[in-house]
This record gives structure tokens, sequence and C-alpha cells, in this order.
């Protein structure tokens, strides 16, 4: 039994309740929607996180990943991030760790913190084989699937898997001219494995036999773009949208299966190509739930990609996309702290609620309206109630002792005030 | 003489041979660009800045605003934000003080800062009635126009002129519904001072004096938004396009003059109205600058409305915007110190970049692809040198202290590294 199953039934389960409950459409809408692969429900049984639905009819979502690194290895560390992250209104985890007791860091994850969260399995494969045998193209294709399998049975709710690096893929990335070949680091491991041993990517070729784990645990595939451009320059080129064309083949063959799957997108990606890939996702892969990293819309910032990736993430959002994987400052540099995550999480909420609002979500809306009334109202603790952050309005409040009656940016000058008895008369 | 004027008779001005180098374009280029009124270079020869120009065919540019409040009267700390703006690459500053020695502060910056500078004149004349007569609607209407020519005098370069704001628009807004009726503080000022005399705003009734005085110093004149949207609520209604509509008819009588103009935008827009704002300045102002206010593009992120204008002002840059008034992570809520300074000009440098990347504008096109590979390479000078902020990336070096062979996101487990040798075979 999974969301996707029950929804083909026309069975509404406790999931789709709570979910259609959140957000403001009757149990049939959400139903239907995940019958016809739009929305996705990840909630591994086992793990049993609060409900969260991603896709048609839904608000855009958030992930925020976390996780160490070969350098960076400290579980609390790990797990506070995670913590940090839900605080400031993540949608859902990533536990990308690549360093220390992985498996301790996840578990842990997943027992204190009650959002859906995502893994990445073919890391702690290919991390197993550099370990043991000095390289990752040692890695056994058995080794793939049985951390797949450890990762579902710890209660994982999705996975991303790079299913669409073919060894086709990968020939016509080798004639193709890029200035970053491969930046997924996942793609990398499949990559290097696949030249070196000369032989097909196992979670292309044994595509069956994952969809058969992916449905006994109900984990949603999130179907990997290991192929996505790295540079602006390289957006949008063969060997990405020829990934994306596979992706949409696998996503068909996924809701045969009854697993619920949704794709992972760019990436760098420049403002003028926005649109254009959300729409080619939505027709090459069915309408099927577009989770994008980013994107990020230009190269030149670094240590503010948050911001870089804000951008992208609306302009995504609004055409279409359906799930924002943060961006942090961090980006680029180093591993982030727990206070990029919490930056990185506020600007992926920014540009998720401006895609709604315009979108014309009627939460969104309303939200909006409502925190507006309260400003013109000089209500700061209405505005404080309603804000992405309230913690921090209260800080500049407080570290910066404003008054109440007015703001400090325009003092007794308050355009609002001055207006409001003029206005009576 | 003006740039304009010398524009109209094909003349080639020093300062059109700087800007048409910086940016890449012929000056010949650039002089019809001047001449049709589509671009402009505020450059009050009094005040002699480092040349920049604003408009079709160039780079798009970004204001940051500084200016003492009531509250907050610090000379030395508002030419220390002037200084900030500049170094974190602000084209322009505008001085808003309306808190303490006003003259002082605007004289101290036009000393010490090369970029062009703005101000708002009937901030200084609205204040000065309020100290004087208790209230802004006891301003003489000769007050407005001493102030803006002291201003010109001083070596201002373009200045908000609130000309839009018309008896007609006044009843109109009256009519209207609107969450926020007035957040212009300049049209406050003036609306405040329209109703209570029962008279034509008089930089509306006496334009032709206004322009007498902007062409004898060369003042570039940016037409303000005194009914702009302070609301997602409230965008593009009738007094805001009513108002647009009025200084598309003054653009065209300022060229008549020969005297150098742009436009005032929003403001709060939400995302999807954002190009149809564009679009309509452009059509009804017959091209001229359109210099936006952010826009903001939700009012749920006080503390984050940095990152909002940077969503908006890129959509808008995108979308045609020639010009980009930062907004600080203060504002709606206080006074920006130095720090959010830096933050708004940084967020909005982003914005405006990577609109000109998506519009395939050659410097940043190669600007862009230049770092890439820097990144390729791990040659974190190379990024450094061509990165927005490069003292970020040094301190998040430092202070993480970070390899130079990786970075300690994926640390060892690079993609770009794992690759590398299997597509040498």
């Amino acid at each position: 039994m999974t969301q996707f199953s029950e929804a083909l039934k026309g069975s509404i389960t406790g999931e789709m309740e709570d979910v259609a409950g959140e957000e403001g459409i009757t149990p049939e809408e959400l139903v239907r929607a995940i019958a016809r692969g739009r929305a996705v429900i990840p909630f591994n049984p086992i793990h049993s996180p609060k409900p969260m639905g991603i896709g048609e009819r839904l608000s855009v979502k958030v992930n925020a990943n976390i996780g160490s690194s070969m350098d960076m290895v400290d579980i609390d560390r790990e797990v506070e991030k995670a913590r940090v992250a839900k605080r400031y209104g993540a949608h859902t985890i990533m536990d990308l760790s690549t360093g220390g007791d992985i498996n301790t860091i996840r578990r842990r994850i997943l027992k204190e913190i009650d959002l859906p969260l995502g893994t990445v399995p073919v890391y702690q494969a290919g991390i197993e084989a550099i370990d043991r045998y000095g390289s990752v193209v040692d890695m056994g294709s058995d080794d793939i699937f049985n951390y797949i399998r450890l990762h579902a049975k710890d209660g994982v709710d999705f996975m991303t898997v790079h299913c669409g690096i073919t060894k086709e893929a990968v020939e016509r990335l080798k004639r193709t001219k890029r200035v970053c070949r491969v930046v997924s680091r996942g793609g990398s491991f499949l990559i290097a494995w696949m030249l070196h041993n000369g032989e097909e990517n196992p979670l292309y070729s044994e595509f069956d036999y994952l969809l058969e784990m992916a449905g006994e645990f109900d984990v949603t595939l999130s179907l990997g773009d290991g192929l996505r451009p790295g540079a602006i320059a390289d957006a949008s080129d063969g060997p990405q949208i020829e990934e994306l064309i596979t992706l949409g083949e696998l996503v068909r063959r996924a809701r045969v299966a009854g697993v619920q799957s949704i794709v992972e997108g760019p990436g760098h990606l420049p403002m003028d190509q926005i649109e254009a890939n959300v729409l080619m996702e939505k027709r090459l892969c069915d309408g099927a739930p577009f989770y994008v990293l980013g994107p990020i819309v230009t190269d030149v910032a670094p240590g503010y990609d948050h911001i870089v990736g804000a951008i992208g993430g609306a302009l995504a959002a609004y055409s279409g996309a359906d799930f924002l994987c943060y961006v942090t400052p961090s980006e680029h540099l180093a591993l982030p702290t727990a206070e990029d995550v919490e930056e990185g999480v506020i600007a992926s909420r920014i540009a998720a609620h401006a895609a709604d609002l315009a979108k014309g979500r009627r939460q969104a809306v309303e939200r909006n309206a409502e925190i507006s009334r309260y400003r013109k109202a000089l209500d700061w603790e209405g505005q404080i109630r309603l804000a992405i952050d309230p913690e921090k309005i209260r800080s500049f409040r407080k570290e910066r002792s404003l008054r109440d009656d007015v703001c400090s940016m325009c003092g007794e000058y308050c355009a609002m005030k001055i207006v409001r008895d003029y206005f009576k008369k």
C-alpha cells in the first residue's frame, strides 16, 4: 500500500486528510492530484512524519539540506541544523552526510525531527567503496541497492536516485563542451563507475528492482539530475535535457508500479531559461512535481547564494516548480553552519511565498493582505505574528529601541500618519 | 547646456565618452539613446561625479538610499553609509536626510563621494514648515522651489520630484479602497498640503519653472511616484496608473525643454504584475528610464526585505527596468545601519547582474562564464577577483580554514575532481 495506490482506488488516507486540511483544499482534490501523479506525500510509515504534500494544488515547499562532510563530522551539529531548519519553516530535510557515522546521523534525525526526511543512498555506497577499496569505481551495484533498502527500512521518506544517467547520456556528455562537466556528487560517483566499468547505470538498468523496494516502503523517488548544469554557461544543454527525457519515461514506469515520484531540476540557470525549464519538465514528465535546486541565476555571488537562489526559486515556483531546495550563503564555499541553514531556509520560504502570492493562492493572499493591514495600523504584534521570521522583528525592535507609534525609518514624518487626518475631513 | 541638449545636436560630451567606454558600447549608440530620452547621465557639473549612465543599452544600475532621520542624527554615520554603499558597488546615492543639519550632510557627501547624488528637496521644505509652523500644510510653494535651487546649486545630480500627484489623482485616491493609502513620504507632504489648501500640486502646476531650474544645472529629474502602492493588495490600481500617465506627459515636456528625466515606479508589486508595470511605464512614458523601488514582492518578510527586493528587482530589470533602488533588511522596521546598507547594495547588485546576464549583455555573460571557469579550476583567487563581494569569500575561507584544493562542502568527494580522471581516458 502506498499513498499513490490508495489514491488510484480513490481511497483517502489519513495523511491525505491532514494535508488537504493544512492546504485549504478538499481531500477529493488532493486524491485526484495524487492519483494522476501530480502530487505526492513523502511518507514512509516506519518514520511517520507530519504529513506534507508537494505538487499540484499545493503551496510551494522548501527543502533544507544538512549533513556532515569528511572534514566536518559532528553528529549533534547536524541534528541541530535539522532542528534549526524546522524552526525556520523548512518543509522537508535532506541528510546528505558523507562523513563519520552516517547511519547514526540519519537515524537520530529520523527519531528527533518529524519532517519528511530525504537521503541520497548512493553517497554512502560510494564512500564505503572509497574507504574499503580506495575508489568509487569499485563499488558493487548491490551496494547501492543495499543502502537504498537500509535507508528505507530506517524510515527515510524520499530518496534522490540518479536513474536518468544512461550510457548514451554519458556519451553525449563526452561530445558536449561544458565549463563544469559534472557537479552532482551522486552523478559523479555513478559516471566514474560507468566509465571505468563500461556498464550501464544500475539505477537505470535495474529500475524495476528499485521500484519494488520503493513500493514496499512507500518511499517517494526523487529522480535526480546527475547531469544538471553547474554553470550558467552550461544551462539547458543536450545532456541535461536528454536526462530529463529519460526521467519522464521513468516517472511513467513508477506510476505503473504504484510508486510516488518527483523530478529534480537545475541547478544553474539564467533567469530567461527558468520558465522554459519548468515547462519542459511538466511536459516531458507528465506533470510530475518539479524539485529545483535553487536555481542559481548567476555565478558571481559566492557568499550570497541564498539570495541568488531566492531569485531563481521565486521565478521557478511562479513558473510552476513545486518544491525548492534551499541554497545557503555557504554554497560553493563550505559546508553550511546552523546560521547558514537559517538564512537559507528563510530566503527560500520568501521565494515560495512570493510565488504562491503571485499565483493568487488564497492562503498566501490573505496572509499578505493581513500583515499589510497590521502595518498600516502600526500594530507590531500583529506583524510579528504573521511574519516569516517573528524573532527577527522582535530583535530589531529591541536592539534598536524602536518606538511603537512610528517606525524609526521615517519617525514623525510617517507618510501613513501624515495623510490620515486629511483624508478624514 | 545639458547632456540631453548636446545629444540632440549629436555632440558627444566627455561624460558620454566615459560612460560608453565603461559600458562597452560606442559613443554614437549612447548619444542616440540620450537624444531619444531613453538614457540619461545624471551629472551636475558643479558636483562633477564619475560619469554614469542609466537606461537603454546600459547595464542595470543600483541606487543606495542613506540619510538621517529625526531620531537618528549623526553626520559622520551618514557619510560612512555613503562610503559603504560606494565600496560595495552602488552606482548612485540618494541622501534622504530628514533630521539634523540636512545641508551639511548633503554637502559632505557631495564633497567626499564621487557618485552621482540624488535628493528629495520637498523633504527639507516640509520639515522646515513643520519645525517653523507646526505643520507641513503651512509650507509655501516657494519653499519647495527654493530648496530645489539650493540643492541644484550645491551640485545635486538628480532629484525626486513628485510632479504627478494632481488634484484629480488625489480625488481618485479618495474614491479608491486601499490598504495603505499613501506610503511615499514626499507624496504625503504634498497630498496633505493639497487637501488642506485646496490647491494644485506646485510641482505640477509650475512644472515649467521646475524645468528651467533643472535645465540650468543639468539636474536629472526623477519623476516620483507619490501614489505608489504600499501593500501588495494595492498594486496597479487607478491612482498609481493615473499618476504614471501624468508622468509620461511630463517626460515629454521635459524633453522639449532639454531636461533629462527618469520615472520612478513601485514599490509593492506581486511577481505576476511586474512585467506589466514595466511595459506600462515604457509605453506611457515613451521609453524613459524606469527607476523601481524594489519592487517588494511580498509583505510578510520584514527583516529580509533586501531579499524580497532582490527578487522583485531582478524580475523588473529582466523585464526592462533600468535602475533599481536598493532595499535594506531594515526596510519597514528602522533606519538602516551601515551593515544594512552593505547587505542592501549587494542584494540589488545581484539582481541587476542576474538580469543583465539573462538579457545576454556581453559584459555580464563574459564575467559570469569566467568565474565559472575559475570555479572549475578551483582557482580561488580568480573567483575572488570576479565576485560581487571579494571580501566575503576571503573571510569565509579564512574563518573556516578552508583548503585550497577542494571546497569543504564536498571535500574529497568533489564531483568535478572525481570525474576529471575518467574523462581523460
